[in-house]
């Protein structure tokens, strides 16, 4: 009885608990002023990140048991803050200027908030309603950006259950997946005595074209994505074929003739051609309208790996770089690199609103075929109405916003490079055809041989070493941040310093400290003891 | 000279304007002041959702020009409260039990925002350093609640570069998918003279291993991801076994059996055998303990997608109804679903930890080799922190609290199922097996055929056009909310109505209502006018 009495007091106490978490009370307003106070010292945070060494953190998040009593919030939030908060990544950093990610508007903070509280399901109008015509409408803005068709066409298109002008995903990777996704099954569709690609497979649709294999075309510089995609779409990562770039990191030209012959002549589809507007390494731009029109002619897919570059569109000045990007069937974007949204926001768009009608899927539970149900032409199912922060975005900082911040990001970073020629302790190895830039730190040793073009193998692996080391100290010192990446050089993969500039908090005097505090750590560190730094 | 200070004037205004976006302000206070605002009056919110036929709704989302000037943040959130907002879904009413979408504690709102500000990126250690070890911890943590290996097991792998005990994903759809494209790989893997399907492709692969095609195994209820699996892993839908169910819904092991040997006798590799623990249509779990002994005796990786019930683990009480899922190679779990989380969160684990090898990929540029960057083995590349939640929930609700959860779901389930079999107006179609229930109105003209088992196939037809007709009614009424789905009873393709009982905040009494509500709708319908519903 004693026994069943302090079991009922138990249940009591977790119903108690459980449902004060799902209600609104005086408790969960202090938490969230608690909450709130994290962020708040985040972002007042100087230092990249804590010089604490990550062997030391490692140890830190080892417990594998979970706690199975209800664990009290502010204890939690202790730990938060101590052991995760700190020593995360300060994204915001002005001198933080070597990944793809930057200080963010601040209204997208309350809007986080707000999408969590909303959590709307845009798989389903039933679960979401406003936010599926909303991402239609949105991407249709995007869609308008890129291939400017006339008003009619948006009026049709934009909220037709049939068309789809884009898919909203959680990033590039999907965006690009989605995309050759389509294009496969709509090169090896359904005809005469074939049900196409989708339902029968990669073998049987070989066999109904009567081709030898598929294959996808763009240059070396492609994002990783086409390989998982290659390899995820059933072709293989061998038949992503890979063609060289020129100098300016741009995909040769008479390479990719030769590399639609050569398809031609094995027999072997080709699935789409890839152009990129704004390489990973280094921001290079392929020629797209050159490609566009190759691709137009030899009636192939043609699709634009924007992900980083697209937001170019906004600007007037630069626009023209990415002059054959309308002539694309299909566009990646990504919203949480140059949109300035939060991680997890990116997109494709579509040429013909058809297009996505080759990835199509029903279930009785949840997608209905008349229904305008987003889950249906996508990747993924249930998703969150993300589609919140894009549209505030594009109506909050505009088209005028996008441009500055563009123009901007370029500017710095030929600033960057103009003082790294102006220092004999750096190399420029790639200028900035946008706001990526690509170069070294040439310990005193070497800079002669350097000025002289007298640089040996040798030489380079010492020099790679040197870059390699001088990176990873940075990191380490969390004072200041660049990445660090290996480009073909004359043949010869070579380790270069990545500068990405885009945070918009970023001024001339954060560049001048971000390679002074390089100048500093590289003095620290010993040309003549190949040892040291590994 | 005129018009050249005008420009500048302009540029110096967007300037201010967009740095002070990026910068802290009282302005940026008080904006969040309205956004929080915002968000509490939805969750005051009684009713579904608007009932404004979806027309109208949908004349508001047509404007596809994308606004040239930044716009007034205050105009914007008016525009977004009165148009967006408005006509969302009030996913956190206690009679929204129609789909997987329920309340959610407090703490991941004021979590949203916290993840917003930090804007970490797992892909990479050097864009989020703590965030990419605690989601390597808190995946172990799942793990182990799954299949309880030795501590050892867990001190060797939790932070181990070659080990990935689990991927988090966005949602259910790429957890499938990333344990079946593992599963490909590894069946199909490199071998004397070949490299393996994910670099040379299915058809090389087929050549290599001696078999004709590929096959998924599973039943019939399984979730549609994995149409979109088959589909983009090359093997085609067709190739996707979709096996009879008993009349619990649960897959037929005799035709599994048989499945199996048909495969093998046409030679197609059997890539995996999917298990269900909680089909999406009515929660029904597959005989998992007896599928993972057949997939162990024929070798075959055995994948149970847990996506819905992998929760009823923290459940003594239930936990028996999963029995056979310690066995299984990879297992799927949502944590959008009944972890009680923020849309956009699933996860794989594996029971291999060298599985998740198979999918390997690296970059220069980003995912080096030998660093423990999530982004390369896992489908998405940059995806944010969203671990925090993850992490938050298994502390603060605890494994008691979620066995209260769980239990509590069932029993509200099996508390509705008896309100229905005790009203003629109602016919329970399927009982809840855990907190999912199929039933449907039947008009008082079929009631006593119903009770005496002399339906027609033409009164079928009547009371699908019903049912549909009153569940479109009730959601565009807006006062309560089930979904409805299409069932084979005896064969036959049928139109059920689907509650979910998963909301904490439910009660005994929202229960009732909501079939009060159902009868007072239905008593609107005609029955006598099949066109009345059209």
């Amino acid at each position: 009885m004693k026994e069943e009495i302090a079991q009922l007091d138990r249940h009591n106490c977790i119903e108690d608990c459980i449902l004060e978490l799902f209600s609104s009370s005086d408790r969960a307003l202090s938490i969230e002023r608690e909450i709130d106070a994290i962020a708040e010292e985040f972002l007042r945070r100087d230092r990249i990140s804590t010089n604490l060494d990550l062997g030391s953190i490692v140890e830190q998040f080892r417990e594998s048991q979970i706690s199975a009593e209800t664990s009290d919030l502010s204890s939690y939030l202790k730990d938060l803050t101590e052991n995760v908060v700190l020593h995360s990544i300060n994204t915001y950093s002005p001198r933080y200027i070597g990944h793809m990610t930057s200080a963010l508007p601040y209204f997208v903070r309350p809007l986080g908030k707000l999408m969590t509280a909303l959590n709307q399901n845009v798989v389903k109008m039933e679960t979401s309603k406003s936010f599926s015509l909303l991402e239609r409408q949105v991407l249709g803005t995007i869609h308008r950006s890129i291939y400017d068709f006339a008003e009619d066409f948006y009026q049709t298109h934009i909220q037709k259950n049939e068309s789809t002008l884009g898919v909203l995903t959680t990033g590039g990777t999907l965006a690009n997946l989605t995309a050759l996704w389509c294009a496969r099954n709509f090169v090896l569709g359904s005809k005469e005595g074939f049900t196409g690609i989708e339902n029968e497979g990669l073998t049987a649709a070989f066999n109904a074209y009567g081709c030898e294999g598929a294959a996808i075309i763009g240059s070396q510089l492609m994002h990783y994505s086409f390989d998982k995609a290659a390899g995820l779409l059933g072709i293989g990562e061998k038949s992503l074929i890979k063609l060289p770039v020129d100098r300016d990191r741009r995909l040769n030209l008479s390479a990719l003739r030769q590399a639609i012959q050569t398809c031609r002549d094995r027999g072997q589809r080709i699935i789409a051609l890839v152009g990129i507007a704004g390489t990973t390494d280094c921001g290079a731009i392929d020629p797209l309208l050159e490609m566009a029109e190759i691709a137009q002619e030899a009636n192939i897919h043609f699709h634009v790996d924007a992900a980083w570059g697209g937001p170019v569109i906004f600007s007037p000045q630069h626009r023209e770089k990415l002059a054959g990007i309308e002539m694309a069937d299909s566009v990646t974007i990504d919203g949480h690199k140059q949109l300035y949204l939060p991680m997890g926001i990116g997109m494709v768009l579509f040429r013909n609103p058809y297009l996505a009608k080759n990835i199509e899927k029903c279930a009785p539970y949840t997608i209905r075929k008349d229904s305008i149900d987003l889950g249906k032409r996508a990747l993924e199912g249930s998703r969150p109405g993300m589609v919140l922060f894009l549209q505030a975005a594009l109506k909050i900082i505009g088209k005028k916003g996008y441009e500055f911040l563009i123009d901007e990001g370029i500017r710095k970073a030929r600033y960057m490079a103009d003082c790294i020629r102006k220092q004999a302790e750096f190399e420029l190895l790639v200028a900035p055809e946008i706001n990526i830039l690509l170069y070294r730190y040439i310990p005193q040793p070497w800079r002669q041989k350097v000025a002289a073009g007298q640089i040996t193998e040798l030489d380079n692996q010492k020099l790679d070493r040197f870059n390699e080391c001088l990176q990873s100290l940075q990191l380490q010192t969390g004072r200041t941040f660049v990445s660090r990446t290996t480009i073909e050089i004359d043949g010869r993969p070579t380790i270069a310093l990545r500068a990405v500039l885009a945070n918009p908090l970023t001024t001339e005097s954060d560049i001048d400290a971000v390679l002074e505090d390089q100048l500093k750590i590289a003095a620290q560190i010993p040309t003549n003891d190949e040892e040291v730094c590994r």
